[in-house]
């Protein structure tokens, strides 16, 4: 047996539908490919509709599965509840949601202006609270056990600098997780998170870390056989095998939790980001430009 | 000696200038109280002009301090720069900052609208990092240290229910705390937070808590001789000492460190809004009236 | 599909030996019995050599796999190294340890003598950290992986009143955990924990709670659906299911982590045993008889 | 005003009697010329009778306070109740108690037999533990309030490599300072804990880190404008600070925490001690014998 391997029994999220935001990329899809796999109906949502569809018709191929791709921008109440009209219009229930929409780049903090704050931090905290209230509000409607994961960050105790909207909305987001596993147990509705470490993508990943403008020191030292216990990146079954766990009936008694997987980078570390302190400030401005570039990409 | 005595040695804050958010009511004007005893100018903020006059007039005639009430609504970043620009032309300077602005009543999460989260979320989270990225922003183009002091909440780590918006706020204030002192260090600027315990406050904690419309199951179960370990509430002057000590030089190797002043009550019972869950659902409809009374009172 | 269904794919721990210490009663003894089911080997060890032989014949009986028990006193490093060797002999390898033995009961700590104290730390703390280094010395010693799981408890976080021995050793048992995480990753060994809430057991449940000499009030108040905001206790399979897990490849990425399996009870309520304040001093004679009574019986 | 002056009001701590553990020496020693100079009666306690009645003489010359010196290993359990006895019979009652004694050193986990874990975990835990025992049935039994202060260290949360055995006892210190808070608090026992990051100290401080035996790369890593957020060491009169102010009435409402005072330094990096990794396995045996030579030293 290999740990890249699907690991949960066939059928597993049969009966399950779930939404999974930016599920057309990157982790999100990679958790929708295996969500389907195990049997659920999957809706995956994000602002940008050709790459949603694209992404679905090949889950389609590659799983058989069902799925239905939305577009909607968390940040807008309406378009979340529309999202989950339309779901149970497709599917007759919505019984899971994946907050995994993000957005995130690095940055000293002096250098940010208040509205970038705002972006990063309407993506990530709004468009959790807005798509988990939603999603709640329409779980006890209905009466239903209902089921959330919110994707955070491995820094989650820790904090991260040159990352700071991002890490001050993703601590948002656990306070969130662990406030409504409480409150709304009674009503069966569990919330849970998971804080990966790095699982590099295609994307994400390169737009985070451009390589070709960062210190080729920093590059070093963020090599995972330096910056990680197990000396390795993550590969995305196993954050799948992780998610689709928390997702399914077999994680029944498992609420308020966030669970780390990230080869022990953390404890080791901190945030690696940290180790951004050694750039020096006169070099932020070609870096920036890099980013700019990547991003438009 | 007294627990209700001031600590410091006379004068521990002088060369100070504290900008004190929320500072002419509750727990922020005992603060700004001490502080202006202790030899520092304060500038107290808030969104009411009359209340913020009248508390600076009381604040000089109790200290013999300087006192600047300057209006300023925290989420309007150009106001807040127009704080921090007003502060340096009255007194040359600005070295401290006390994010204690804040909102926050009980709800089951389930009856919020979107937009009374995003209003709770704006005050306490957006309203403090707008402080904190223009203090910040400050001082390093100034090359002057600087110390903030976020107040958060004792259940910083649990969450709780019944006040979820306050308490995803909250937490995320507890990672931008973090993260600022992780990068800024550099720069001299300390970042700490106080996770406040009941500190009962003659306005904000009758809105808090309208015992009149509250179970009288819940409210025996509040008392402090059955939910918090040492069986008292805190004094506020108890947290002002807490406070001066965070913000002096005293502490200059402190940061990214959050204290939680509260009896003992977090260990206990975790959030004590967690009792709340014993009111029926249909009690909330009452409950409610009477909030929406005493928070125009 | 049930939250009480086994749910890895068959053959999950083939290859795996795995030595559960307390495997044969319990909590323990279902993991016992899910790993066997699942292909691994079996060690499963106590002080009580009948007890343990008596479950691996039923344990044989009813998975069709290897087990076998070893009696050893984890206080003891010559008689776990034994349990290493033999374990070797039998099996050819030992993969995996799961330090599980424990032993708790309530007081109030003032009644305590420090032999009390030593008694359940050299059992918890001690036993773990000898069958931990030892494993962990064979393990690099043979240039093979190895993945350990300590059992904790849900109250890892806030410790507890009234099981204080057994609260300051299984906090030690996490800074073990993380702290063999992050220095042995470079051997590939993985170390983590479940922090388990309430999940009844014939015998050590009943040892605990001695239900009929504790105050009808306390016994309400610790009921699930008052105590709890998922409002059950959980299921054993549900608890083998994540260690499972845990132990296996699956979590190949996984280390350094704690996983609270609790229902939410933490969150609500911090730990449970706090409840016991509300029992009169001169009550504790009488329960403590009870307790003596229960735990030779 | 300097951060490395005394802070608190003079006769802070008049009417206490503070017992602290590890008192002759380091940081101990300086928290108790603090106490004394604030208007403590201090009882220094160590294993080494010389060292201690030449610490108390210097101590009473510096302060012209009341230091008495009493021989002590804090793993028996008698002679703690003795220094209890000695303690009142010399200033009528005992306050307050510092947990401070404690054994360290750095090592590959897999070099230490079982005994050198026995060793360090029964001077930092079972020590603890035995005096906080003692101190309490004290205070209980005389019914007077009674404060407790653990020094524990700045990765209590994410617990070290290379220093595991100390790691291990100091998380089971965490637990046992929260647990008797929650306990203890009804009889107004305050339990704190300071975690303390790198204040150096002639001997301690050698002794752990033999910087001649060490590779460059790793003290080059370890200097503190490389691995501290604020880019130095801490001072001692900063700690004492804080530890005076824990153990003082100012700090009434306190109880249950832990204050980590390291510059920010286990947010940047967790455990600085985990660089240690950076040192090849073959050069640990000459790091050992200068580590054994200083100890004798």
């Amino acid at each position: 047996m290999q740990h890249t391997e699907p690991m949960l029994r066939e059928g597993a999220l049969k009966n399950h539908t779930i939404i999974v935001t930016g599920g057309g990329t990157g982790l999100g899809r990679s958790m929708s490919h295996y969500f389907a796999t195990l049997g659920a109906n999957v809706v995956i949502t994000s602002r940008k509709l050709d790459v949603l569809t694209q992404a679905a018709e090949e889950l389609t191929a590659e799983t058989g599965g069902q799925i239905l791709p939305l577009q909607c921008d968390v940040r807008d109440y309406d378009a979340v509840n529309q999202v989950i009209a339309e779901t149970v219009a497709r599917f007759g229930k919505v019984t899971g949601l994946v907050n995994n929409a993000a957005g995130n780049f690095i940055s000293p903090t002096e250098r940010l202006s208040h509205r970038a704050f705002d972006t990063i931090v309407d993506i990530v905290l709004r468009g959790t609270y807005n798509f988990s209230l939603a999603f709640g509000k329409h779980c006890i409607a209905q009466q239903q056990p209902g089921t959330m994961l919110n994707i955070i960050v491995a820094w989650a105790w820790t904090g991260s600098a040159y990352t700071v909207p991002s890490a001050t909305a993703k601590s948002g987001v656990l306070g969130l997780t662990r406030s409504l596993a409480t409150e709304w147990g009674k009503y069966k509705i569990r919330c849970n998170a998971i804080a990966p470490g790095p699982f590099p993508t295609k994307g994400a990943w390169d737009r985070l870390f451009p390589t070709e403008a960062l210190p080729p020191e920093f590059v070093e030292k963020a090599k995972p056989e330096n910056a990680i216990p197990l000396q390795r990146y993550g590969e995305h079954q196993e954050l799948a095998n992780l998610a689709a766990y928390m997702m399914s009936d077999y994680a029944g008694y498992l609420t308020g939790e966030v669970i780390t997987l990230d080869g022990g980078e953390w404890l080791q570390n901190a945030s690696s980001m940290n180790h951004l302190r050694m750039i020096p400030n006169e070099m932020w401005d070609a870096i920036e430009q890099v980013i700019r570039k990547n991003t438009k990409g």
